[in-house]
């Protein structure tokens, strides 16, 4: 087992399950803090700004600020601002995205667009979709914030930003530009929030299809912890394997 | 040349394209007409009442009455019938498919469904997506009118129901049952009220994709007319072909 000195750890499966705490997973938060190695939460969820993600992490008695959470809104600001800052972008999402949009400066709008750019929106309207696939055949750049197709709810599994994506897809014929886990530009760009290189860094994550594939596909060492998603069963059906499996994050040993 | 004595006519760039008259497919009705040769409009428009299809035929001069208008909301309903009769239904839709089913005794509810029926719903949201999505999570059916994409307007093409419908495909994995062209079931349940057999119908359209696969997949023969979709260059790629084809109904010759 090597010496980590930074870690990227997903949060539904992983620290919390809807609204029930993992205590091992915060015991183990609790004592990267308290060693100074640096951390960054990483979600594929779109909608939230990441104070709110940070404060409700408070909630449960994680130790999170503002600054170590890392949500694919912020990674899609962040790409679309190295492709073209000041771009003109038509956005269909929730807060967390058009807010990541705003403050990294684009001009939302819904005429001559060079980006759209897709997210969980649950004010979806077909107006808006439209729109959407109106500028995609005009030429416009299809930017989609992350694929899950299910949102797991206490209802059930709702329909996730995946499959709403997918009406601009079909109808265009044009596949978006992901961005979120199970993508290597999320890890990326969390590898330059977080400062460490892909050698000292872990991917921790409970979900094999995107947080483990994430840490895959960019190269990084990674932990599947079996509190949520994959099983065992499921695991033994991969090809590419995580660099460590364990039950409980209990059981890891930090160096 | 076969005599034939019923024909199955498509709509929109067969008899018009948008609101621009087809000389050539008019006088071809009424001819038909004249003959008393009986005819049937066969479309893929879901959102629409048959009688608002006849009015708006009649008022380009096409002798069209409600019963000669087929949409792919009442072969749905058809179908749904010869299934499960008064069978538990939630619909997503606009009238031409709420009437259809409400006018077959459907009982439309969101609870308990047999049936999870879609198709095209300009008033789409999310809190829809999530009661079909679920319904077929738990078992419901899952039907769909047709799967067109796009829809063309004078806007451009917007998303057509096949579009909204794969939001329900991708987040529950199960692929609807399509009811409208190209499947079998619409041409055969017009053929039923259209009361002539396979071997001495026609099915008339400009769009390859739809409406003649529908009449190759039903076993009839079928005309494509150059007036919409379709080109020659297009038809030149594909290997099944149609019985015949045709620069315009001008030079059809009833027999």
């Amino acid at each position: 087992m090597k010496k980590y000195q930074g870690f990227l750890i997903d949060l539904d499966g992983t620290v919390y399950k809807g609204t029930e705490r993992i205590e091992a997973a915060i015991s183990f938060v609790k004592e990267l803090k308290k060693r100074g190695l640096p951390y960054l939460f990483l979600t594929n969820n779109s909608t939230k700004h990441p104070s709110e993600v940070a404060k409700k992490l408070r909630g449960m008695d994680v130790p999170a600020e503002t600054e170590n959470v890392y949500t694919t809104s912020m990674a899609t600001a962040n790409y679309l601002a190295e492709h073209k800052p000041k771009a003109r972008v038509y956005a269909i999402g929730e807060d967390g995205l058009l807010s990541a949009l705003k403050e990294k400066g684009f001009i939302l709008t819904d005429e001559n667009v060079d980006f759209v750019v897709m997210g969980l929106d649950r004010e979806i309207t077909y107006e808006k979709l439209t729109i959407g696939a109106l500028a995609i055949r005009n030429g416009a750049t299809f930017i989609a914030t992350n694929a899950d197709v299910a949102l797991p709810t206490e209802r059930g599994f709702l329909p996730g930003s995946g499959s709403l994506i997918s009406v601009l897809t079909v109808t265009t014929g044009v596949k978006p530009q992901f961005i979120g886990k199970p993508e290597a530009i999320i890890v990326e760009q969390a590898l330059d929030v977080l400062g460490t290189s892909k050698e000292e860094t872990l991917m921790v994550g409970d979900n094999y299809d995107t947080d483990i594939l994430a840490g895959i596909h960019a190269g990084i060492d990674s932990l599947l912890v079996y509190s949520g998603v994959t099983t065992k069963k499921h695991l033994e059906t991969v090809s590419k394997k995580p660099t460590y499996t364990i039950d409980t994050l209990a059981d890891w040993k930090l160096q």
